[in-house]
This record gives C-alpha cells, sequence and structure tokens, in this order.
C-alpha cells in the first residue's frame, strides 16, 4: 500500500491533468483530495499493520480445558464501485479500494462513468506498483460499465464476497437488493449521502452571526455542494436573531456565482430536484446566485420552509445533491425535536448554540446521536478527517450498515470476518495468534489485553 | 444482569420441572443446559463492563485541530427468536436476549412454541429481576406465535433494529428476506445450523481408532444429534484403516438406541430428511439403532457415499437436524479437497491427522478455515465454548452475517453502532468518551491504546 501510495505520488501530475481535463474539478481542488488520497493509503497500510482490527483474541486453557484462538480473515472478492464526486479520493484509487486490500481482499472496481480516462490512468499505476512488490497483479481488477448490467454482473457473482458504494440512495439500494437476493446474501456497505441538518439553538450573538453565516455558506458551497456531508438543511426558531442569520446566508447566496458541476448527469439531477422543491407551494426562494449562469452550472439556492410543512412533505426530506440548502422555520424548541424525529438517518447532524443552551436541549442532542453516524457541536459537517474515530456512515438511508465505516481505518472491519481455531498447532496458526505474537499486536489473552507472547507447557 | 442471572438460579428448580414437562429432555441435560445459561448472563455482563466492545477512540487534536471521539451505542429493539433445540440457553433467557441486552437493546423475544411455558416462566423472571433493578420491565418484552404472522409483523415493524434468530435455514433466510425489503433494511443475524464436516486423515493409528470412533460418535449422538454443531458429515480416504474406523464407528450406531426427539415438528422434519437421504441410490445405510423405536423417538442412521456422488447431489448437502451422520468415501487427498471446495459456510470445521500429516494438508487445512466459523484439529465440534474467542457463525448458509458471533462476549458486537462525537463539551459524551475516562477501559488515543485519562488544557 505504501508502494501503491509512492507510485501515485511520483505520477500525480500526469493523473491530476487527466483529471482537470475529464471532471469539471479545479486543479487545486483536485491536488487536495489527491493528497488526501495518498494520506488514505498510508493511514490505512499503518493500521493495518497495527493489528488492533485483527481482533486477537485468545483463550488458553479454556474452563473446558482447550486452546481457543480467535483473528480476521478477509471475506474474499470485494466489488468496489467508485464515486462520481471524489474521482481520487473514493473512486479507483479510493478509500474502498485501499480498506479492502488493507483487509487482504482482492478488489474489483467499477471506474465511475463520469472520469474514465482518471480511473483508468489510477488502475494502471496501482497494478503497477502491486506488480513491482511481486504480487499478482489481478489481485486489484478494474473494470468499465455504463450499463446497470456490469454493475448487476458482479454484485451477482458468486466469486463476490461483498460490496462497498458510494453514490445516491436510488444506486445504494439497488446494489443492496441485488446482494440479498442472492442465493448466498453478502453484505453491502453503501454510503449513499445525507441532509446533514445543522440546529442553531436561538442565543446566536449579534457579533457572531456573520461569521456562523459565512461558515455555513462555505461548507453548502464547497466543491459546489458535491460532499456527501453538505448541509441540506438548517434548522432554527423564528426569531429575530435567526431572521439577522438567515439574511446574512441569503446575501452570500446572492453574491455567489454558479459553477460547472462535476458532469452533465449530476447537473441534470440537481436541476430536476431543485425545480421540484422550488415549484412546491410550501417553499420559499431566500436567495439564488447572480445571473449568468455559465454551462454545465448548478445554481446556488438557499430556500426555506415551516416545520409544520416539512415534517408533512416526504419528497422535501431527500437530499438535493449540489448548492442548495432549505432552511426550516421552527415555532419553539418542541418543533425542532420533531424535525429530528421525522429525519431519518443521516451521515452527520450538527447542532449550534451556547454550550449552556446545548446542556438545556439535551433532549435533542440525544436525538441527533441516535439519527446520525457523526453528531458535530459548533462546527460544519463537510471536512471528514481521515483517522480512526471517524464514523462515515449512520443508520439508513446514510448508509445500508450502520455497524460500520467508509472513512477511517475502521473502514477495514467492513471486509474482514472472525475465525476461531480451536487446538490448532502453532505452526498452522495465522500470525496474529501465534505463541510469540510475531506481529506485535495488542491480543485480548484469557479477557486480558496484552502484548505479551503465550508460554506454553 | 447479574440480578437476572440469580433470579433464574433461585427459580431454577422450578424452571428445570417446566422444561422436563415441556420437552423430551432429561433433567440432567436441562440441568448442565441451565448452568451454562447463567454462565452466559454473568460473563456477557462482565464483558460488557470491560468495555472492549465499545472500541473507544479518541483523536485530539486531529490534523485538523478537531477533537473526535467515537464510542458504540445501542442499535435499537432486537427481536429475538428462540431456539427449538436449547429451552434455555439459546431462547428467551438465551445468549440473543443477554448479549442484546449487555448492547443496551429493548429486547422482543418470541419464545419458540415448542417450549412455550417455559419461555414463559424465564420471561416473567427476568421481567421481574429488571423490575427489582428500578427499571422499566418492558425492555424486555415476550411474546408468543405459533404462526409465521406473528414473526413477520415483528421483523417488519419500523421501531424494530435488528433480529437474532437461532434454527433452520428455511426460517432465518425468511426473516433476512423480510428484513432486507424493508423500506429501512436492519441487520439479521440468524445461525442456521450447519454440516459440521469432520475431514480424517488417513494416516490413524489402529490403536487410537476405538477411541476415534468414541469420541465422534458421542459428538453426533449428544442431545440425539439435535446440536447445531452435530458433525453431520464425516470424510476420510477409502482405504483399511478408514474402514476400520467407519466399522468401529457403525458397532457403535447399531447398539445405539432410539430416543424422543425434542418436539414432533422435528422428528417429522427428521423422519422426512432421513428418508430422502436413504432412498437415494447414491447413499449405503452402514447402521441404525436397534429395535423397538419407541414413539416420538428419531433413529440413530449412519449412511456412506463416495465423494464424487456427493458432490454432485445437492440435495444431500442440506444440514439434516437429528441422530444422523453421512460417511464421505474419497479416492485421496484431492478428492478430500473437492469436498471443502464444495460444501457451502459452515458453522465448524475439524479436521484429524498426525501433525505431520495436517501440515501436508495444509492446502486442506486453508480450505477448512476459508468455509467455516471455528476450524477444529484433532477435536469434535460439539461443545461450544463460552469466551470470547469463541466463533458461533460462519459464512452463509451457516449464518446470515459471517462477520459476527452467537455465542461469546463478541456477541454483543451485533447490536451496536459506532458514533462519532465531533467537539462535543465533556458533560455531553458518553462515559466511554469523557477524559477522566471513568469506565477505566482502554481507548485508542491517537492511535495508541491506553487507559490513561485526557488532560486537556
Amino acid at each position: 500500500m505504501h508502494t501503491i501510495a509512492n507510485t501515485l505520488q511520483q505520477n500525480q501530475d500526469a493523473l491530476i491533468r487527466i483529471a482537470t481535463n475529464e471532471t469539471h474539478l479545479s486543479a487545486d481542488r483536485l491536488q487536495t483530495e489527491f493528497n488526501r488520497t495518498l494520506f488514505q493509503w498510508r493511514s490505512y497500510a499503518d493500521h493495518c499493520l497495527s493489528g488492533y482490527w485483527l481482533n486477537a483474541c485468545i483463550d488458553c486453557p479454556t474452563a473446558q480445558g482447550k486452546d481457543i484462538r480467535k483473528t480476521m480473515i478477509p471475506l474474499g472478492p470485494v466489488a468496489v464501485f467508485g464515486a462520481s464526486n471524489f474521482p481520487f479520493a473514493y473512486s479507483t484509487a479510493g478509500g474502498d479500494s485501499a480498506s479492502a486490500l488493507a483487509a487482504g481482499c482482492t478488489v474489483i472496481i467499477k471506474g465511475h462513468p463520469a472520469h474514465p480516462l482518471t480511473s483508468s490512468a489510477c488502475a494502471d499505476f496501482i497494478r503497477q506498483a502491486i506488480r513491482e512488490q511481486g504480487i499478482a497483479e489481478d489481485i486489484f481488477i478494474h473494470l468499465h460499465g455504463e450499463s446497470f448490467e456490469v454493475g448487476e454482473a458482479l454484485v451477482k457473482h458468486p466469486n463476490v464476497k461483498s460490496v462497498a458504494f458510494t453514490g445516491s440512495l436510488e444506486g445504494g439500494r439497488q446494489l443492496f437488493n441485488w446482494a440479498a437476493a442472492r442465493p448466498t446474501p453478502i453484505p453491502v456497505f453503501a454510503e449513499m449521502g445525507s441532509l446533514n441538518p445543522i440546529f442553531i439553538l436561538p442565543e446566536i450573538q449579534d457579533s457572531s452571526i456573520e461569521h456562523l453565516a459565512s461558515n455555513v455558506y462555505d461548507s453548502i458551497l464547497s466543491s459546489m455542494g458535491q460532499f456527501c456531508t453538505k448541509p441540506g438543511l438548517i434548522i432554527g426558531i423564528d426569531s429575530p436573531t435567526f431572521t439577522s442569520f438567515t439574511s446574512a446566508l441569503s446575501k452570500l447566496f446572492s453574491k455567489s456565482s454558479a459553477s460547472p458541476l462535476l458532469h452533465v448527469g449530476i447537473l441534470n439531477n440537481y436541476n430536476k430536484n431543485l425545480k421540484k422543491v422550488v415549484s412546491s407551494k410550501l417553499v420559499n426562494t431566500l436567495a439564488s446566485s447572480q445571473l449568468p449562469i455559465p454551462d454545465n452550472s448548478g445554481i446556488p439556492l438557499l430556500a426555506s420552509i415551516s416545520a409544520e410543512a416539512f415534517i408533512h412533505a416526504p419528497e422535501l426530506q431527500q437530499e438535493v445533491f449540489g448548492p442548495f440548502s432549505l432552511v426550516i422555520l421552527c415555532k419553539n424548541n418542541d418543533e425542532m425535536k420533531n424535525i429530528a424525529e421525522a429525519l431519518g438517518g443521516q451521515l452527520t447532524a450538527t447542532l449550534i448554540g451556547t454550550n449552556e443552551e446545548i446542556k438545556e436541549n439535551e433532549e435533542l442532542y440525544q436525538l441527533l446521536s441516535s439519527i446520525a453516524g457523526r453528531v458535530i457541536i459548533n462546527g460544519i459537517p463537510t471536512g471528514v478527517d481521515v483517522c480512526l474515530s471517524m464514523q462515515h456512515g449512520g443508520p439508513y438511508p446514510a448508509s445500508t450498515d450502520s455497524r460500520f465505516t467508509a472513512v477511517g481505518g475502521d473502514a477495514i472491519k467492513r471486509f474482514v470476518r472472525p475465525v476461531c481455531f480451536q487446538n490448532v498447532p502453532d505452526d498452522l496458526l495465522p500470525a496474529a495468534l501465534k505463541n510469540e505474537n510475531p506481529l506485535g499486536i495488542y491480543r485480548m489473552i484469557n479477557n486480558q489485553l496484552t502484548k505479551d507472547p503465550i508460554h506454553t507447557t
């Protein structure tokens, strides 16, 4: 994995050039994403080596006098579906590929049709790096396919043992349905985006309103709203302070410019979804970007709705992927809680307020942890740190399996399963379980965590 | 959970009396199972307290200067389906209930219709113990239901967040299908039994043949073959030694007596499945129990088949729940490997041989780890130790999610999901993540495992 990172890094100029030509993302944005991609390969390699995800566990002797040891083994080949919005970090050279390889699984990646050349180039360099290590390069197989049939054939192939996907609810659910209907069902980890609500409690200081509005605006507009953690809902109590906040936010939207979205499919979806929202009689448009609208561009737009109307309009509770956010006006704290209860699973939920206010609204805070994979206090949801404590996933429809994460070292855990070895001679045990502890990892021995070797008599 | 164990223990005479009247299990067998049940409640309570399953993990500050912490929270209400074959240890008072409560989840248990009175009595004592602790007893809800509709309604109820089941492939798959087709799919952990093959390598010492046959016989016949780890396949190379072994085993079967099975439904299934096997032209009956056959009794029976015939007969590759086992005669080691490759997922796979032989057959050994949840060398598969290193589960059709176990402290992990807390003030963090480490658990802080508190500035 370090060799893969090094090979990608050595070829970064070529790769970023291909991606710049193929997507509407700027070279700066792509460079940032590329650096993240390299960091993922390297940090997942380090997590892999640390062995914590192996959950090595030894009971010897058990109450029945046996020698029982358990560790993780790879699930088997993983079908990975690259994302449209991150041509590097969540596509062919992305986190799913890196964590599946870290788990010891073969990867069969279907590149996203929005950036086929970037995908092919990444795959070529990854296969080259694997070959240089003297490993069969077919542990990493790259496919193209614009049609659903390719995805369907992959998910249904008997040798495929799990699926990783980043994309839309519709796409992820389809893969999940195919996998569940197989004669031998397989696990699917689909990360399918989210509304990422931001709840703003009423006691905002006047002096911080501008700053907050600017932060929230940046979070909505970063990468033209094409992050899966883009805040798509902003919930507050209708009051002079919240009105000041929404006015400040509206002002920023009015000054914004429309820019090209990633590709024409995303743009068409954005325009379709946006039209559905703004044509609803329940919704008021607060502000949108300045004219003219360049070709292929999505219009940044901010709208508002009352809490009561929102709760009864499930069609408005869907993610609008692009530079749009919806302000929900509540009459009181109870209505804020009603909104939290009405929302489905989320990748993130954010709560903004003074420390005292947040304590007074502990019930709302608890509700947010019950619906989200990540709860943020006084921050913004975009910017998913690649670290062990990250959880990028959440209750359905944020993901198809809330027990796992798509980002951070724990992403490896999606692709392994425990095997128990009973009275197996030391030389046949996996390294993680051998008496001498050759991997030097922490192991739970007779319910005590230790790096000690085992002395057998 | 300790109070529940104590309350059950105080009432053990009554409970075992009810179960003795209601099932065909002996009081001795039920007492052993009851002791195991108490041990499960107590050891899962201890595992729960140790907090290792919380995977508490803290990065502060992250590379981006944030404070990010992650721990597990309960998934929500678990629908538990009790097993027929263990009225205590895998039913209402069983391991699924104990591990779901340990995870912090409400339990809705559907008792198995084969022992409704035992189930009700267990539930009453559990609810009493919960009440005595000042906790709302409705965190443990008990239902009866002979019809599929009750199970279907449970699995499809929007408030149910996961399902645990022990039983047949048909039943487990049905629950899985319902759960996967929900508008919001939920995870199902169904443990659905297994063939539990025993592979016997050719160099058995003549002197150990009798002993081995007796061990294998005891494993097949314990509880009249009604353990999910009963060895249903015995694979060996057709040779004088293996013939001596099967003759010794046949002799034991001929001397055996038929005894009542757990209930009439299991008996009818056993007779139906047995008839299907012995009426096959591919199968030779080697031995069966002596006459007469008492009422409600299953006939212990041993049969054999050639490896080639077995591989091409998928109808013979199904579990026969009851006192039956099938000997597979191979021509050579390659045929043994072909059998291992032909088998679906297994709870267990056992390899018998001298140390040298096993090393020479490493490929076969590796194949066994690739299909099973537990690999046993020179032992028998029955007798599932309740310890952290146990894996009771396996690739489909042994279970619907090979990434989890139904037995041992790790069973708790089925019912939790990670939540990440970003910049959350200490007093709002779950105990596992507070600076002071009030639970005194190991936590991964900036990628280092430690019990140290965090000193913030």
